[in-house]
């Protein structure tokens, strides 16, 4: 699928993808859910950004794991390996049906596995909530992989440089204070997995 | 320190801060550094963003850490601990002496000991890279910690809940291809730290 515009077209480091755009942006961090092309994000009825976003209005969404500190010989050259994307569309309400399906793919998309355990939403937390829906109609992604890359002398200093490698690792699963004692940890929370860069 | 002003004003769950505004953002991920209230982030002097960012236009820019998943028993309730923090700036251009030190101040915040062993940046490349700087006077943190919230009647359920506590974890450091045999990996490389949340 092409999703290449002028706004989206590459213009520096065009070998990882680049963007510098900022008509409007969703500066809160917030989950998201995908399926196929479409991308839901969700929140409070009441939440000025989802309500501003509502109207319709260009907006950024950027999704972005970091995936290690690239130590070069040079402060220049020393950056970062990372995958990125960034999504240019507006969004629209999503109601009926739809929206208890987006807070499913939502929440698996968050924690696989989750959502057959926990109670589903119920007619008053449906009304409180807001589920938008974008089209990946107009996005790129950049991606930064490998060692670092030094001027040629450089490569004579007694500096150590490569690559440390970053990781958002789960710790041992917390309970409730309330949890009943015979309810053990789920397989899906033991195993959370962050996905892995496909080759 | 007062950072409140009309626009950072807590809106929604105030308990935890919020924030609503979206004039202008740094959607680019991107280093940064801190020293007392001023925060410097840099990039190629071509860099749209940072030209963009450098007329002194209002600008948001956001760092946020995830701590961990909140496993509620409804999905409502489900969320994530985090540390956020959203500091609303116009930015001016960093020259002069100032534009080395604030190149130290970046790397040393992003990986504590690397500068003292790097070739610091000669003209050509100070002359390449954009230093922006934002003085500390708006911003607001938001923050959540501790177990999952659960509607009363929700505990009863014989669904797991608690936190899965997440953490950006440093992995085995990975040599330069072109690195002698005899260059150790340094022990700030070694024991790179995530800062831990202050009680």
């Amino acid at each position: 699928m092409n999703l290449k515009t002028p706004r989206t077209r590459l213009k520096r480091l065009p070998k990882r993808g680049a963007h510098d755009f900022a008509t409007m942006a969703a500066v809160i961090p917030t989950g998201y859910g995908r399926k196929g092309r479409t991308l839901y994000i969700h929140g409070s009825f009441a939440s000025r950004m989802l309500n501003e976003l509502a109207t319709g209005i260009p907006m950024c969404l950027t999704v972005t794991l970091v995936d290690g500190l690239v130590l070069a010989r040079s402060g220049f050259h020393s950056s970062v390996n990372y995958r990125s994307v960034v999504v240019l569309a507006k969004a629209t309400v999503v109601e009926g049906e739809e929206k208890g399906t987006a807070l499913e793919i939502i929440s698996e998309q968050i924690l696989p596995g989750r959502w057959a355990d926990i109670r589903r939403p119920n007619r008053k937390e449906l009304k409180a909530t807001l589920v938008l829906k974008l089209r990946i109609n107009e996005a790129s992604a950049k991606i930064r992989t490998g060692p670092p890359k030094d001027d040629e002398e450089d490569y004579a200093l007694k500096c150590w440089a490569g690559v440390l490698p970053l990781q958002l690792t789960p710790g041992k699963p917390v309970a409730d204070p309330r949890l009943p004692a015979n309810i053990p940890v789920p397989d899906y929370a033991r195993k959370f997995p962050r996905p892995g860069r496909k080759k």
